[in-house]
């Protein structure tokens, strides 16, 4: 794992060793939190066109970064818990993804691969 | 950012434009994307208890292990359409978190800051 | 609430307890459940523009049509557990709304009504 | 369809109408707001035991109330603009969803149908 990733996931435990938040950490309850900051997320681009969404203004980057960090730091914190490489994980997935999307059947198709 | 997720950003970024999917890629679709992804992550722990989430079997983690990626992919394609630096806005993040929650007004407690 | 729909709870409820199912079926389980659903939901919709979303081919509005009932299901679970009267509790919400939408000053408006 | 159900359903999209909201009710559009809100219902969750929120203290049942409404006025609003009856699709799914869970393969176990 990067060692950016690591360290990052090393203050996250220690924010919450601090605080004595541990036991509130399970995996299942990181799981809910990541899903509910993912609704945030998910709330500010709800109304907006495709189009608007590639050209958010000021205000609306700056409060989709605070989402997007929200995010992020509980998916760390799911991954330190899990003794999950996330890093690694991306490459493995990225490996089969392109098994089960080959460039010549799948381009500029949306089609799911067990659609193809 | 780190250079390990700079990369992955670009490795992503190729393997959508590759297959001609960055039409598909507009940043309120991949909000959307992102959220079913974590909604598959969701379903793994949905009747686990806490205790169990805590110790995930070798065929449940390795799932876990998938839809993490997911999530970490759709998260980072999300940043870099939207010109975003995920890492520096986890620390942005953290330093805002740090000032919500001053360890002796939260030590123990699941409250949000508004209600400490 | 409706006769028909505390009928469907009912039938839920037994459907749950003939299988021995009562025990997975917490308050937090459940929400995590329809959490869950709504992610399979979210996913038909992912790479449709807003046009094609108005215009589902038969079978996408099949599959969408299971989805929203396991979504409209777990609901139905979560508010028996909770003994939370769904349609009163809409009937409030939208009172409510109509206090925080004034016609006049939301006309045409995606602004959530504290940016109003 | 019950008459309660399609007199709410009514009453949204004369809600909708009234401040020319149809513009931004797509089924996407529609799909990402009640993705958001079960995200803020899932928030109120997720530090919980299974075991607190059997017994939800009265504020945030109260919130919990107006979480679910929220739920499920989006999921009326899909169901409309979409010409999908929810109450028959629930009924047909539960009909599909006793075959896929024969009581006795399936009594008192979590697994996925497909696990079975």
């Amino acid at each position: 794992m990067t060692s950016e990733i690591k360290q990052l996931q090393q203050q996250l435990a220690k924010f919450a060793a601090d605080r004595n938040w541990e036991q509130f950490h399970s995996p299942k309850n990181l799981a809910m939190a990541l899903s509910g900051e993912v609704g945030e997320l998910t709330e500010i681009f709800q109304w907006l066109t495709p189009e608007q969404s590639e050209l958010l203004p000021e205000a609306k980057k700056a409060h989709l970064e605070k989402e997007m960090a929200d995010v992020m730091m509980y998916l760390l914190r799911l991954a330190d818990k899990c003794d999950i490489d996330l890093m690694a994980a991306c490459q493995n997935k990225l490996i089969k993804n392109e098994q089960k999307y080959p460039v010549d059947k799948c381009f500029g198709s949306a089609k799911k691969y067990n659609e193809l």
